[in-house]
């Protein structure tokens, strides 16, 4: 298998991103390939610094990268020659299966929309996260691709993330949840409402109108969102799940029985830390593109640049994108007649 | 002090409501009158059962209750007698000073805004929602009150939150962040960005963009969301909170090493479970409106209800709405040559 991963864009910069790379190869064997796509110095730079020499590695010079300030469609545009641009160009000519970016979430949206294309009947690409609730995991979509939807691009991203949840967390029928401000049909903003319609109407197990108490008490495994909404679920949730952490441990240390029974608790801690840390899932996939593109986060420390290889292997793997096709394509057929009448 | 509760809008009925008064009249002695507006007989019994007979306490007879299925503008139109108009209503005869409702927030929010009608230069008001950092609070408005906001919505709501940061949690000046998806000034949607153009020319002291991540370890004194947003960053948060301590214990549970860890830290554990409770908090107020209008949970326990008690009385005391006024007297006058040049 081989996975193109964007080497440059990080907020720290490359270090982090090749080793994570070098964790990856260590432990997927079925990566034949890890093309690494950034200023070739100091790539190689950074592979010798921890002593990295895998011959699966290979650089794809790129002299450019797009920084977090620049406009997303403006750097794909005009910066052809950056890190993420490249890596996506490797998926485009069949010379690698899976993109790999940590970078700026919206130019890597951008390039593989525009580079590689969106898939049929879809509009707008949408990120799915993976978020743990006691038991289980539901999707959340759209974390961020799509900050400015229309109701219909909320509907293929439930279509989108019920194929996800079916096919890759292995639900049989995938329930949906719109995101919204009240449990009740009605409550919502008038968006929520004109997409609670549609979701009505989709032939998918729609639960209706899910809000943030029921997220992990009382939840549904596909949560649809706008991509505004859903970045900042996602990133809230991660921020107060490690303050929480953080305040424990401030609390623990002002006394020493504290330590000592914080100590015999350890396992616990751990056990829920990993939980609900983002690293442990590293990626979240794009989907509707016509190609498997991970999206990690910026901030990504190597072990979540490992993960996020990890996922793309996977994706790989599990070959959504045809099911996605199937299943926008049987929507439109059971709903055609419906559209035409009204 | 004299104080309204709307004593039937709960999730489960009036009893953790005259519970929660009962609590605030033992606790709060400057309240010299607490008004239950309700069905007479029902809060009636309720007092019975816990042994209540505060000579404080006068029940307003309302045959009608606003249920969480009922359309806000629709309930306060056609529900004349419901308790939760009934208290506003004493709140704009001048009877009571504030009103505390856990009922439906549309409904309260819509027959604050109809019968005591909004302050001079506001034209809707917002939930302000306290939440915790590791050493301060901040302020998270609009929590709910408005989910189809405009960008000078956006803007009345950073001046309100800046006046009751100020004024009630004693910020001198305090900074004021704008929730969107990224820092950059060009993250965001198209919403979030028209928002931002007015913060930045405002005056306050805007921080710009603030994300989910930056919320609890980068915080601002002040965030600014719409009321869909805000309620979904508010309920989010408290329900990751709720949900970690219940893995947490549930791992704990597994062994009896970290039963006892558990034990011995257990001050630790009660001291951040209380700071991330919103019990604590209890209420929100709605800023904008004029008069004093304290919104809890729906599910609000009595010790929750009697807190929400407690910020009338406090919202009372500190009379956040001249200075309200004034800021936005101050704002225009500030911005009315530069708005005529443009």
């Amino acid at each position: 298998m081989k996975i193109a991963l964007d080497a440059m864009g990080h907020d720290r910069g490359p270090a982090p991103l090749v080793a994570g790379a070098a964790l990856a190869l260590k432990e997927f064997s079925e990566i034949s390939k890890l093309f690494l796509t950034g200023d070739t110095a100091r790539l190689e730079a950074e592979l010798a610094k921890i002593g990295c020499n895998d011959r699966r590695i290979e650089i794809v010079h790129a002299t450019q990268v797009v920084e977090m300030g620049d406009d997303a469609a403006h750097a794909v545009r005009r910066k052809k020659d950056s890190s993420v641009s490249r890596a996506v160009d490797l998926v485009k000519l069949g010379a690698a299966e899976a993109i790999v970016s940590a970078g700026h979430t919206g130019a890597c949206v951008t390039a593989a929309k525009v580079k590689l294309r969106t898939l049929p009947g879809i509009d707008r690409p949408g990120i799915a996260a993976t978020m743990p609730t006691e038991k289980n995991l539901f999707v959340l979509i759209d974390a961020g691709a799509n900050p400015d939807p229309t109701p219909q691009h909320m509907l293929t991203n439930a279509l989108m993330g019920s194929v996800y949840s079916r096919h890759v967390l292995g639900y049989a029928d995938p329930s949906v949840g719109l995101m919204s401000i009240g449990t009740e049909d009605e409550k919502g903003n008038d968006f929520s409402r004109q997409s609670f319609e549609l979701l009505k109407a989709s032939g998918l197990s729609f639960r209706g109108n899910i809000e943030g108490h029921d997220l992990f008490e009382n939840p549904v495994e596909v949560v649809v969102a706008d991509g505004f909404t859903g970045n900042v679920v996602l990133k809230t949730s991660e921020a107060i799940a490690g303050a929480i952490f953080g305040w424990l441990k401030h609390e623990i240390l002002k006394s020493p029985i504290r330590k000592l029974g914080a100590l015999l608790a350890k396992g616990a801690f751990n056990a829920i830390r990993k939980k609900t840390s983002s690293d442990e899932y590293g990626g979240m996939p794009l989907l509707g593109v016509n190609g498997v593109c991970i999206i990690a986060h910026g901030g990504a420390p190597p072990i979540a640049i490992k993960n996020a290889i990890r996922m793309a292997v996977e994706s790989v793997r599990h070959q959504v994108n045809p099911h996605i096709v199937e299943a926008v394509q049987r929507y439109h057929e059971q709903s055609a007649p419906r559209s035409s009448a009204t």
